[in-house]
């Protein structure tokens, strides 16, 4: 497995689904940043299972303990900050183990490790996002004073479509939907998917604003290539665009040029991102997620000895990872950003060279 | 700049569009490989330049030369192996360096480097990627004999989209569309773009099959993330879908999943990659491109001195980028997929453990 | 900092002398892997304080708890390993930190994060070192059914020199000193120093028998350098040697060359090692250990203020470093050595390439 | 193999003894770095062969081309700098590759490869360094604007050392030996090793002035790892020590301690190093190195087909390593103090943090 993510904003993820606990080191992080708990709490919350009724009602209070990183007032010290969170719910003995279920990682785990399915997935459970989002609280605090804010909302719930987002009312809704007047369709429309032990799949959109022009590391850490890597390492994404992202495949070249003045680009067609580098407006991406694979309706597979059978998956899920996996994907795009942060200057300055060997 | 991409087939590029060459390093190869001068020719072929009326007129033969990494007999020594391919018609006088050009590097690399535009965009240039095919031809070669194949093609240009794929009718399509009944329209589609002095986008797929089941390093290192991450350090590439991407997030779990027979899934809809791991069926992906942001017509720009102006790309540049794309978007598949061949094998294995300290 | 060491067996550590826990996250584990915990506190065990005279008082049971990466069968799952060490006899207000300690990180930590020196030293304490020998027990499990075994132990203490160094007869020395006949004279050594407020150096061995040949990645992986780089990461190591090592840069070439039989060389004064690979002998390191820099004697010094004073520290301390740091010595050997067992392989293959693009 | 060393400042070397060429390639640069291919070139002259009787008389130009990574105006433009050193003098075929060489990595490659010897040891030949001279050249001058500077030179010659070392008078002995004194005995030394077909080791001693107090990451990425890590990857470096080093390890705690004075440590007894981080003092090493294994005179080996034998090298070769190793040693120095330049800061400051989600 590789469970680092970052070059200099170093995180490295631990735990499962049913196991003691879930916790994160991040290592590389500057002295003296005020770390305030409620403000990693706050974070938590939003992933939180056990909420509404359309997410799993999985019963985990999520809080984080700091077993390294802080001096004496509260602040970093330049050591490894170390946060853990204890799973309280975990029912390991609910879960099958002897067949596998389609659409998850149980069979080709079971190919590269050679374990049986893990009781709720283990390490490739959502859970795990848990602490991916404590870090990502810690990397929001840190760009904070930069005047870096990151969103994430549903900007589609199955078939509906969100027409004019508003990410503050998303933070109000139980499906982080950020429509107000579709609200109550995108909620029909997982509710009548639950009747039918079915799921539905979403559209997570995150902005990013307040990064400061030129960060990206061309040509294999162009911004797209970091932040779409990251988004890609969630569960269930399937797709992900930048900016207009795909209608740009059917423009030509007049459309979909945005514009430069003395500022730099007028319009942000290129959501946020131009040649690899970040150009101070707002970064957009969109995250296509497919519906959750755990479903109470038949399907066909087999079983660890390889006989057919039919599974119809128990255990606690979410009909839609919408709601929470916008918090794992600001989460993400906010660690990435921390790492670019940190990145060393290369802007060209024209030193004073007295070289002398 | 970040020019280093890969943990075990380590590769890293270099050379700009107007310098005296480019080439790559490549660390980690095995020992004993036999390196075939005339196949890196042939995948270096594939994406020079001056072949078609529909690509850049520069004339380069790209011709790779060996300067480090192989024993007498022709086989990799185990040292790195570099190449080196010089550029022969680099005309940098011919550029204009005092506008910054929409759509390319220009204005964020002067904020980020101090320097203001190069030649041809120097190394942000497309000419780069002559390094990366150079590097997936090896990699190709190295995976050649467990099966695996890699072929990249374009199923839209423009709005023209293939109905029916056929990755050998692409290969003599001088824009590689890969519908051979299509094509003319897809010609005319880009024709008609040149004539208005404009350019048009694309949709480039990428389908590797030979891969065996189990290959990815969860949870960052998901065979999407990784691939992902490569597909978008291309430049122009806006979006990447894997399997029926952006069509699940509007599916239903019940119809998204690939039910399971003894041997994995049985259907594709995942393209290949379920829980972060290659399945052994055909890995798919799409590469929305974005029109080639130099074009013929008149855009507004500043100057470097931060002076509004008006800009008309000129240079020798391809209307449409999807024929050159498809092999740079191979190599990147095998320069990932090489990487994850050679990582350590983690099956559990019942060692007799006799542990004595 | 960088608290991240490996490439392929991944040690993140984490942990302060005197905050809640140390820890370490181990990545990269193949699956299947019986890891006894009664093994990894063995380990633990022979670094501990507060077992004899010569170590620090401190009470630490130092008990490995296991938070993620176990199957329910007690075999690695493929997923991170994190073990947590709870401190339990913390007391950092016995600490004075308004005065620099000569000697120990407190100054230069203070210019480089801007901090007042952590109590006992916080994270450059050499309770840090806990996490290390946790993760050294993983490693030497996983090496273990290959026959690989390492030991360390003092060949020097003060000026007293072991003459026939007995590893066996170490283990059962409060010094871990390794000369039967010569111990009550080291015993003497430390006691002198101890009475007059003070602390002795020393030279710690380390042997590895079992590696087998061909490990080591030339030309920055070098046997060597991974090694060197381990040794010198522990505190208070201010010179490494390997084989012969010193005595080498007087010798003639004649003398220091180990003629070569078909199984390799017959003589190992290259100390197992030879152009920066294993050569299937015994790997001999030596490490030069400065005297304990926490001493009762009065120092010169300054207060945070920068005002000079002195010092005499307090707080709990080891008149000798060897002891606990041959443990140390010994995990730094194994984390490295597991690195490399996950190298991937590189050995010439005569494939029958049929290469096919 | 790894050929790639660093973090920030990323040097990739390529190429073999008798191969078309040797090079390097550094990614991670700023942009505007003025770089005099003069003063490249003197550094490359300085380890240049063929220049006294003290040094093998290949001959080589070592003439540098860059390929990559400047601008018009000769500073850098962020972009990897390549390096190029073409063999002007390669000789393949004076090589000797059916027998295997005592004390050269002809046999361990053997094993790890699967490869006959390579002519003139192909990558493990000291030619190899010549690449690493050029990019510590790079580094050199990156680093020169903040007063820093490093000289290597050699404090003993087989059994004679410098009494008082004076590297002044080292640049313009043949041997790079630091005491004008004795460099006649030294010389002595050398010609009669040279008589009996036989070579000496050395002690080269490393120095490096003007690095600022706090550069170093622990826990491992202390500055004495990184810089032991470095001097270890030079192929006969057997042992590395640094300020008083070996001598520390018969100290007593209250000789060894350096005492603090307002601007930090009085006394450099540490050797610029304390507590893994630069004090702002000198920093001061020593490197041990085994005489030249090629050696007239003959000793047992053992063909690639196991047959005993006896060898007596031939080829050009070096009586002694000391006057070419230096500014290899000075290189790694310079390369790893560049990397450890372009960390992020990690000081405290106190940020008037409002942090908004």
């Amino acid at each position: 497995m590789s469970n680092l993510f970052g070059r200099n904003f170093r995180v490295m993820t631990f735990g499962e689904s049913h196991g003691p606990a879930l916790g994160v080191v991040i290592d590389g992080l500057p002295a003296g940043l005020r770390l305030p708990l409620e403000l990693i709490q706050a974070d938590l919350d939003r992933r939180r299972p056990g909420l509404s009724p359309y997410v799993s009602p999985r019963q985990e209070p999520d809080e984080a303990e700091i077993l390294s990183g802080l001096a004496a007032e509260g602040r970093t010290n330049g050591a490894p900050l170390a946060l853990l969170i204890r799973n309280r719910d975990a029912r390991g003995r609910d879960y099958e183990t002897r067949k596998f279920r389609p659409g998850h990682s149980d069979w080709p785990y079971f190919i590269k490790y050679g374990l049986r399915p893990q009781p709720g997935g283990g390490r490739s459970s959502g859970r795990e996002t848990v602490a991916r989002v404590a870090a990502g609280a810690v990397a929001r605090i840190m760009l904070s004073p930069l005047g870096l804010r990151a969103r994430a909302y549903a900007v589609a719930v199955g078939r509906v479509k969100a027409e004019s987002p508003d990410p503050d009312f998303a933070e109000t809704d139980p499906l982080r939907f950020a429509d107000r007047d579709l609200a109550p369709r995108a909620h029909q429309e997982v509710e009548t998917a639950m009747s039918e032990g079915d799921s539905v799949g979403a559209v997570v959109e995150v902005r990013v604003t307040g990064v400061p022009a030129g960060w990206g590391e061309p040509v294999f850490g162009k911004l797209e290539a970091a932040l779409g890597g990251a988004f890609f390492s969630i569960g269930a994404v399937r797709a992900v665009e930048f900016g207009e992202g795909l209608a740009m495949s059917a423009q030509r070249g007049s459309e979909a040029n945005d514009p430069l003045g003395p500022e730099g680009p007028i319009t942000n067609r290129h959501g946020g991102i131009m040649g690899g580098l970040s150009t101070g407006l707002p970064i957009v991406a969109r995250l296509h997620v497919r519906p959750t694979p755990s479903i109470a309706r038949e399907q066909r597979s087999v079983t660890v000895d390889g006989q057919p059978t039919t599974i119809s998956t128990s255990g606690r899920h979410d009909p839609c990872l919408a709601p929470r996996l916008a918090p794992v994907a600001e989460a993400m795009a906010l660690i990435t950003l921390a790492d670019f942060h940190l990145e060393p200057n290369r802007h060209y300055v024209a030193i004073n060279q007295s070289v002398e060997a």
